[in-house]
């Protein structure tokens, strides 16, 4: 049974979308629903989640399908069955493994968006071959994974990897999750944005060609505006994603001291920028690594496989539960 | 063969520490040698090593000894053969295995020692029964261990664990390894040593009874003297512990927030301050931990084998190498 396919579904703030993954990692079908606002309940995303995969199962042989792989954005307890916090969703203490299984065919399994997604980019992309991949997205905050030796590090509540909320400035900048000074808050896409506001809003010098590019609008400004400005050759969207990839590379530094990776997988939409983000977190890093000169230093690549990643390591991590790796 | 013992030999800065050590972690025998200074040559390290261990197994059965483990303070490449780097001594990519495994009758097997001791309080002290361990020994600086589901996590290049080198203030106080700002400059027995001798060089009035405690004079000051005189109610003392406190609990939440243990096992010469130390670190570990009130949060605890961690854990993980766990 090495061959069937499985379902993968990625719930991220916004959406609700999902593919048929086969085990080679290629999406054969697709569908997706757009969830309403953040304070959806949890049971129309429950909804929209079984609609969705129903949909995807039409048609295809229910034998050729192993499973059900649900990556969702949140705290998910190591059972892989409950989620415990989703800052974007309702979900306190989710028994969403249980609820949906209920109601679908096939073995449901829940993950983390990010572990699913270091999962994929070790399966099937930049990080084949590896055996200790640190995954960070750069999305509106800085998702995570971790993975030793082909196997996804949950940690002992199923919460490893939130890298994003490490401290890197005493009372720093104040974060979503209560703290100050976390690392998203310096180096993610909200933080590209909200420094290219406060330039763009104090019509600084260095603002002037940004200003004319949103119609003197702040509220115009967005991650892929920045980093299509810089392409272009915009001198403040090629410094802030400068001081973004610094504030990476310092990260990156700090998960190196801690965990030692072969290679950092970047992700996320910010990841977008390439060379324009990654030179200036190489340099960072090459200065910030303890022991640099005494040992190898890891491999800083920009992720294979987009946006996808989460859908598909969610169903790859169902079909190995299942299927076997 | 389950039931045969194993030779652990603990190299610091200034000492080589062996035993013998039966498959229940218990210490059977001791031999020492002090180390004369920071540039002792390699060879002379070695030639040291062997005499310990010729001593040890003098009068034991050669059959019932499986392995010898070296504990080393330093980088330990992967492959537990070579020291890449260790900064107390003049090791610089010495393969050590080698030239021990030539004038040693038993299969000898090299470490970090952090790695041994975390591993040897899993096996046997306050880590039993947690699969999702972090272990950070306080002594001159920090060193640390890290155990996942019964292994230990080296790291792509076997120097995982070193959490003193993640920077926790940006353009903070210059550390040994040429860095700015690292956790072991602000949490570790330099820190506290180093601030106790700046408030008393000052003649701070809250230093007025440390003063006459050293005889006015600085040098005089270690981190065991401070330890006892917060002990005895010294305000100063009880102060610096706290903040060296704090800035260990805040960077075992960031250690949380990455890796999610499930218990911190706090060593070193500095644990023996205990609650002193871990009351203030356990109060920032839970105001800066990401997700509190969402989570379990992890437990702090001393670490149960003292200064023998090292040795017990060295010899343990060669003799499970050669006879399995």
């Amino acid at each position: 049974m090495r061959d069937r396919v499985s379902i993968g579904i990625d719930i991220g703030g916004t959406k609700v979308a999902g593919g048929v993954v086969g085990p080679d990692g290629v999406i054969a079908g697709r569908r997706r629903r757009d969830t309403p606002h953040l304070s959806t309940a949890a049971t129309v995303i429950e909804d929209l989640i079984v609609e969705v995969v129903e949909e995807l199962m039409t048609g295809l042989d229910p034998e050729s399908v192993a499973a059900i792989g649900i990556g969702a954005a949140g705290f998910v307890a190591a059972d892989r069955a409950t989620v415990v916090f989703a800052p974007h969703l309702s979900w306190r203490d989710e028994p969403l493994r249980e609820r949906l299984q209920h109601r679908l065919p096939k073995p449901v399994f829940i993950d983390n968006d990010a572990n699913a997604a270091v999962w994929a980019e070790w399966r099937f992309g930049a990080a084949r071959g590896h055996s200790h991949v640190v995954m960070i997205t750069l999305g509106t905050g800085i998702g995570g994974g971790l993975l030793w030796e082909g196997q996804v590090i949950r940690g002992g509540h199923g919460i490893a990897g939130e890298y994003g909320h490490m401290q890197v400035v005493p009372d720093g900048i104040r974060c979503q999750c209560g703290n100050r000074g976390c690392w998203e808050q310096y180096a993610s896409g909200n933080a590209l944005v909200r420094e290219a506001r406060a330039l763009v809003t104090s019509r600084s010098p260095i603002a002037m060609d940004m200003i004319s590019r949103v119609d003197g609008d702040p509220a115009n400004l967005t991650g892929p505006l920045i980093t299509e400005a810089a392409r272009e050759g915009d001198r403040m969207a090629i410094e802030l994603l400068a001081e973004i990839g610094t504030w990476l590379g310092v990260g990156m530094a700090n998960l190196a001291a801690a965990f030692d990776p072969g290679i950092f997988i970047v992700g996320g939409g910010v990841s977008a920028a390439g060379d324009l983000l990654l030179d200036p977190a190489r340099v960072a890093f090459a200065k910030q690594l303890t022991g640099r000169g005494h040992r190898p230093e890891a491999r800083i690549v920009v992720a294979e496989l987009g946006n996808d990643a989460g859908l598909i390591g969610a169903a790859d991590l169902a079909r190995a539960s299942v299927d076997g790796p």
